[in-house]
Parts: structure tokens; C-alpha cells; sequence
């Protein structure tokens, strides 16, 4: 399964695991795939000591994943400091929306913070704030794959990671979107169908990948949406894909630092389970559905805001989420995509990259055998 | 590509077409593939002509596909007559509705149908009016295989069908139906995700076909949703299925009984045009959105009635829709699955199963080559 993508990144499988969590990065580098490592959530400050603990651990390399949306609130609003930038968003976001999204989480006996325990409202969601980011990523020999996850990187984002020597993708859930990306000099493209987690467009895997595939031509193609075993790792590269993007697959593993309250519903939810909902970032994501985003669909509750004035209203339920997750349980925060159906046990990272492999290989040898 | 069940059928390739035009499923089944003809609009004496064209045009076997939907209004109302059981629905359907659907195909010009030509509104939609569709296929012994849109066949259907010598097997969109028809001794099952045409659910064919293929163990699965090049059939079998049920890929061959304007419509549209829709038959249906779909959306319009009623309500649109095309080319009702991106030629059947093979072999020969 050794893809020209393989060559160029001196990885063994083109199997990418995208996760929030360093120990499942560095177990997925370390077993032959490719952990690529969420920096949304992090401070630019945080993310340089993610970045730092993963160039300890991992023997080869790892990717980072940055989220600047080609569109949102706030864009070209140059020259302001994160701080800055923050403030200024914070003055368009209605109180109501924030009294809303309080009465949820009180409504269902959530805590609140400790006292003293901030966090900024805004993370990396904006060009501004994601800039301190990459600045750590380029500081990271081993960090040798950058994605974004919202659209295509804007051109200076795009020069200075080619320019150190390292490759940058982004996603994409339409051909339009990918032809984008090929025109912004992209090295891949992530193309994720509608049944991913987190982010995504209306078009399936399987409808969508081929499209993709003929419209970049010789850009290598990363298929993501749908991929929790080898079987589906086979399709995708069968319909020319160069590799398999999972999400979902790490939330369920050994070393991922999901609370044990959120993997137990993550193991329990079936494929019929998810939701494509505004309620937590502002643009459409898949995640369990549940009274949180059920109350933001109503006719009579608000509309979700957009990108990232509705994170900034959300941030607080998905912080008190992570820490009392048994209390939020009906109103956290659960991105991922439709093969939760399929995560019905808790394995180590190093067990999936084989047991993927294995699959693999039983799905080519059916084929084989049908074909004599 | 030569599996089990078409060892079982006697034919050559496991390419399934589904369609309501004899002549296109008669060229696939000469084509090597098994032609499935639609029932549902034929009446019984209708449906008797047209099995009586096939047996007289097709070298080997063919299917017919019914539609007895496990649930819907008017079921258990036992002993009554197809006209009986008409005019006892048609009781159920409020006025209102009529009227709404009378003044939208008015609004946009959509003529009504000359006087004289009147139609059941009730067709092949129920248990009562399939019962003549299912002695009409039993008369004909090319007719080697019966399909069911909508859930489990009642134990008589199946009986009839397996007494005969004939293969019955039924859609589904979930692991509990596909459980449900392993559970009442069908012979395959045809496993459609959410990106199909027609009656459809909420999860994609890349999560669900791994899932129901584990679930019903040794029965055949044909993989449906989302396929109309061989690279997704090669995705298919490789996930373990059987073979591959299409539909959407037959609606713009040079054979099918679609009017040039809506086959137009079909070549001109994106896989992001699709919508899952009650609006014409009272069940989540997938078709191109426009703005008969988007009428009954809205909030201050009437809510789809439940099956058979809204069809009932709908049918007159479909017949004027045939009859003048270019009239009702905003209000037409056009099921087909998000492959419609992919369609974008007119191609003659056998062709279509010519490309298919050829695909497929493409692709299970890159996988070949990437195993070394």
C-alpha cells in the first residue's frame, strides 16, 4: 500500500490519524502511519510544548493540522493583535446567544470553571491567531506536514511551509473546493465526504472521492469520511486515492485523553447517531446529536452564529464539557463522523494502524481471488 | 468479478440496473449485467405486457422490483379491493393538500393532462396492489429474481417467490432491516446508503455496506448508493459485497424512457443538488431539490402526508411531469442519487456495462500494483 506519498513524507502506510491528542500522534508516526496533531485548541504557547513533547517521541515525522477558514467574522480585520481581534469579535456576538447557551448548561447541572481558570474565546480559529501557530510549527523539524482544515491557506501560509521544505494540504468537501486548493499550489488535498467528523459538506465518500481524484489530477488525494477499518482504506485507494485521512478511528483509542464518560458514548452511539449542526462552531460539523444541538434547531431558540462568533459562545460548554463530562453528558461537545457505529471497542493506536493493514491486504486478496 | 449469486442468476457480471424502462433493463441483462424493472407504476395489466416484452427480448433473466412498504396507511385493512382500498385512503387525504399541489404545478404553467386519460392514484403502493403486480411476475419465468423497495416482504411474498424457484430480495438502509429480511429467509439483500436515488437513509454506503455485510454473515449483500463508475464497484466488492445494485447511472442512457428535458436536467446537475425529500412520496425519497421540494419545506405550507397518502397527492405532478417536461422543469419530480454529478453523457447500456468492467479491472489493477 506504499503510495507516492509515502516516498515523499518517508512514511511506511499512507494511513494520516488526525487527533487532538500527542500520545496518539506519536503511537500512529511511531507504528508506521502518520499522526497529525489538532492545533486549534492550543495557544500558541501550549502548541510549541505539544510540538516539543512530539519531536521526543516520535522517530520519524508527524503533520499539525491549523484551522484558518477561507471564510468568517472578523477576516481582513489586519493589524489587531489576537487580543485585539478578540475584543473586537466579542462586541458582535449578542448577549442572548450567551445567556442561551448558559441556561442549557445550567439547565442540565454543568459547573462552571474553576475560578481563575480562563482560556481565550477565540483560539485559532482566524488567520490572526492561527499565524503564532505555524510560527511554532516552522520551529519543528519533525512537524513535516501541515493541513488546514477550512478551506485553502491564504498564499504567504503556503510559501513559507513549502519554503522550509515541508508539504501543506488542506481539506475539502467539493470538487470546487479541491480545484482551489490545485490552483493555490497545494502538495494534497484531503477530500472528506459528508459522513466524516467535524467539518464537512453534503456529498458522500464514495460520490465525491472519484470526483476529486479525476478533477486534481497528479495532486495526491487523501480520502477522508468514512474510514474506520482496512476494508474502506481498500475502496479508497481502489478509486484512486493516495492515502486514508481517520478521525473518528482515534477517539476510541487506548492513549487518546478523551474523559472516559465521553469514549463510553462515543462506543454506545450507533451510525444513525450524528448530526451535521451549527450549534458548536458556526459551520456545518458532524457530531452525536444530542439536547445541545437539538435545542440550537428549534424554531423558537437562536440561530447558531457564524465562524467563530458561535465557538466563542460555545467554548465554555465545550471547556466545562472536557472537565465534567458525566455532568454534560446530553450537552457535550462530541464531534465525529458516521463510522462511530463501527468503534465498538477501545484498542491501542499501534493495534489499528495493523489491524487497518490487515484488513487491508484481506480486502485486496478477495478482490484477487473474484478476478481469478 | 464473477461472484456467488451470479453463479445462482446464470449471469456474468453482478451489475444490477435498476429502472422503470424495459428496454433499458433488457439491453443490460443481453449486456451480461441482470436488468431490474420497476413495478410500481405499471398496473398489474400494464406490468403483464411489459414482462411479456422482456421474455420476448431477453436472452437470459431479468428482475422486477415491487414496492409493499412495511409500513403505511391503509395497512391490515384486509379483503378490500385495489378500488376498495383507493377510495378508502383517498378519504384520508385533506383537501388542503390537494390544493396546494394543484396550484403549484398551476403557478408554473404545467398543463393538465388531456380529459379522458385517468389513472389510479394508488398504483403498486401497497400490499393489496402489489398482490396482482407479484402473480403477473410469477407467469414468466425469465423473471428470475424480485426485489422489494421498501422492507421485509410479507412470509406469503416470500413463499410464493422461493416456491417458484425465483431469488427474492429486498432493500435496506440499515443493519436492524437487514437483520429483519436475513430473518425471514430472503436470499439477498440490496444495501443502499443515504447518497442513493429513491427511498434512502441517513448513513453512506462507505459506512454502511461493511457493517450489514458483517451483520448477515453468509447472505448476499449487493451494494447500492452512490455507485456509477467501476472504481466504486470495485469499492464494493471489496468491502464484501456481492455485487452492485445501480439505478441513478440508467436514467441518461440512450435507451431510457426519460424525456429529453428531464434527461437534460439529470446531465446539467452537481451531486450538490440532491435533497431527501417526502414531498412526493411520504417517505425520505432522494431526487434533484427544486422548488416543488423546497415548497414543501416551508414552514407555512402543508407537511408531507405519510405513504401511500402524499403520493396520492402527488401523483397527478408526476404525469403532467412526463407528459410536459420543459413545462414542469422547476416542479418535476426527479429521484436520483448524488452520482448525478457523474452523469454527464449519454451513453448506450451496453456500454455503460462495457465501462463498468473496465473500470473495475483498472482499479483492482492499481491495487495490484500498489501491493507490488
Amino acid at each position: 500500500m506504499r503510495t507516492e506519498i509515502c516516498e515523499r513524507l518517508g512514511i511506511e502506510f499512507p494511513l494520516f490519524a488526525f487527533t487532538h491528542c500527542r500520545d496518539v500522534a506519536a503511537a500512529v508516526s511511531n507504528a508506521g502511519g502518520l499522526g497529525v496533531l489538532g492545533a486549534v485548541g492550543f495557544s500558541a504557547e501550549e502548541l510549541e510544548v505539544e510540538l516539543a513533547w512530539l519531536d521526543a517521541h516520535v522517530h520519524g515525522v508527524y503533520g499539525v493540522d491549523l484551522v484558518i477558514p477561507s471564510k468568517y467574522e472578523g477576516q481582513g480585520m489586519d493589524g489587531l493583535t489576537p487580543q485585539e481581534l478578540e475584543a473586537e469579535l466579542a462586541q458582535l456576538v449578542p448577549q442572548g446567544h450567551r445567556d442561551f447557551a448558559e441556561k442549557l448548561l445550567t439547565e442540565h447541572g454543568v459547573p462552571q470553571l474553576p475560578d481563575g481558570e480562563h482560556h481565550s474565546e477565540l483560539l485559532g480559529w482566524t488567520a490572526t491567531t492561527a499565524a503564532p501557530q505555524l510560527a511554532a510549527i516552522l520551529r519543528h523539524p519533525k512537524a513535516k506536514l501541515v493541513a488546514n482544515a477550512l478551506g485553502t491557506p491564504p498564499p504567504d501560509v503556503v510559501a513559507q511551509v513549502q519554503d522550509s521544505g515541508r508539504l501543506i494540504g488542506a481539506l475539502c468537501g467539493s470538487v470546487k473546493h479541491a480545484l482551489n486548493h490545485k490552483a493555490a499550489g497545494l502538495d494534497f488535498v484531503v477530500c472528506q465526504g459528508t459522513e466524516g467528523g467535524g467539518h464537512c459538506g453534503e456529498v458522500s465518500s464514495l460520490v465525491l472521492w472519484p470526483q476529486v481524484v479525476d478533477a486534481v489530477g497528479e495532486v495526491p488525494v487523501l480520502a477522508a469520511g468514512g474510514i474506520a477499518n482496512g476494508r474502506q482504506v481498500a475502496a479508497a485507494l481502489a478509486m484512486g486515492a493516495q492515502g486514508a485521512w481517520t478521525g473518528s478511528l482515534w477517539l476510541t483509542v487506548e492513549e487518546a485523553n478523551v474523559p472516559p464518560a465521553q469514549m463510553r458514548t462515543y462506543l454506545d452511539a450507533t451510525s444513525h447517531d450524528t448530526v451535521r449542526s451549527r450549534s458548536w462552531t458556526g459551520k456545518p460539523c458532524r457530531m452525536l446529536r444530542n439536547e445541545w444541538t437539538d435545542a440550537w434547531e428549534r424554531a423558537d431558540t437562536p440561530d447558531p452564529l457564524p465562524m467563530p462568533l458561535q465557538m466563542m459562545v460555545a467554548l465554555d460548554g465545550v471547556k466545562r464539557g472536557h472537565r465534567y463530562p458525566e455532568a454534560a453528558k446530553d450537552v457535550n461537545f462530541n464531534p465525529v463522523g458516521q463510522v462511530v457505529g463501527l468503534l465498538n471497542r477501545v484498542e491501542r493506536s499501534a493495534e489499528v494502524v495493523a489491524r487497518l493493514v490487515e484488513e487491508y491486504v484481506a480486502a485486496c486478496d478477495r478482490l484477487g481471488k473474484l478476478n481469478g
